[in-house]
């Protein structure tokens, strides 16, 4: 009786460093058989333990380029002199399959998408406290002190930018940042802006026409 | 670190007689002890198996007239010559102890709330089809041939309505509707703009700084 549009959702998924978007992204998608990763292209070199496809889509530079120039790329931009981009053509036909597309992405990214699909929703992870996040990023214990300091300073610039997205969840435990996204996805299917055509007038409206007659 | 306004919310439950408000109302309260009904005031006679402050409060047209005095309702109307009234003192006092109140009201009562509550949640309950609703409407067994007639094209006047809804929730089963509404409101609760502060600058930010002049 109501039709509601079929299109999946586009979910960017952003936060700071450590707040712990490819966690909560993983657990999401375990459980979630209609979501879908989008995974982004780089020129960056691939390292020992990444696979092309799972991390990233590798690309040359001259690749990356020819995309940009077939407008492939739905958002792209350059972090130490490598490009970084996210793929237009997939993230569409997975919606198109009703698929809703998670893309997990920087806050400066995010803000960029934000401009190009309006009708993506917006949800900002959110460590649990400043404390937890330091913990977590110096535990990694894979960056030295000066990058931990310079990521740990970025997330406090990153957090200001928090009132441009539509959500916000707290990342306390995993299972609950996940159950809150799924929330989330369960409401905005509910939206009324999701709804097409409200069809009362074929055979429910024969079923009236009759009633009035008698 | 977040700090998110403790304020209840308001939840307007609407849709056509038939819908199911009331029995997927019922449940939602038997599942969620922050939630709380709110019950209107009206004064038309009690029926027989009704009880004063359960299907509503029972006023005389002279108390009635007295709070409308008194500025004590959010919204009232009369129908069929007797006041409808939601009081509001009580639905202010719940939110704030940080209370989700329900409201389950006819459409038009509800269009009225909107103009008045602009934070307020509308939930838009639609039947899975006008067959079904027909259904319920005659099996209720208590009403006269003309009635269910007449509330039911009251019905396809009010689905018109839906665009004014924030929400529309199928009732096919009560758990379903339910668990749909739950959602609604936890994913409300993490809309960005409940948030009210962002506090980094308390004994996080003292650490942040201690770091800093490491």
């Amino acid at each position: 009786m109501i039709k509601t549009k079929q299109i999946g959702s586009l979910i960017v998924l952003s936060g700071p460093s450590g707040s712990g978007k490819n966690t909560v992204c993983d657990a999401l998608l375990a459980k979630n058989h209609n979501c879908w990763e989008s995974i982004s292209c780089t020129s960056r070199s691939k390292r020992d333990q990444e696979i092309d496809g799972v991390q990233y889509y590798f690309l040359s530079k001259e690749e990356f380029e020819e995309k940009i120039k077939e407008n492939e790329f739905l958002e792209y931009a350059i972090y130490n002199g490598h490009y970084y981009g996210t793929p237009k053509k997939a993230i569409e036909e997975k919606r198109k399959q009703g698929i809703h597309v998670i893309l997990v992405i920087e806050v400066q990214g995010a803000l960029q998408i934000k401009e190009l699909v309006p009708d993506a929703i917006f949800i900002f992870l959110m460590p649990p406290s400043m404390d937890i996040l330091k913990q977590r990023l110096e535990g990694r214990g894979t960056e030295s002190k000066e990058k931990v300091l310079s990521r740990f300073k970025t997330a406090y610039q990153e957090i200001n930018e928090i009132s441009k997205y539509n959500y916000v969840v707290v990342n306390d435990e995993v299972e609950n940042a996940v159950s809150k996204i799924e929330s989330i996805l369960t409401a905005e299917m509910c939206r009324v802006d999701r709804i097409e055509d409200v069809d009362l007038y074929t055979k429910e409206e024969v079923l009236h026409e009759s009633l009035m007659q008698e």
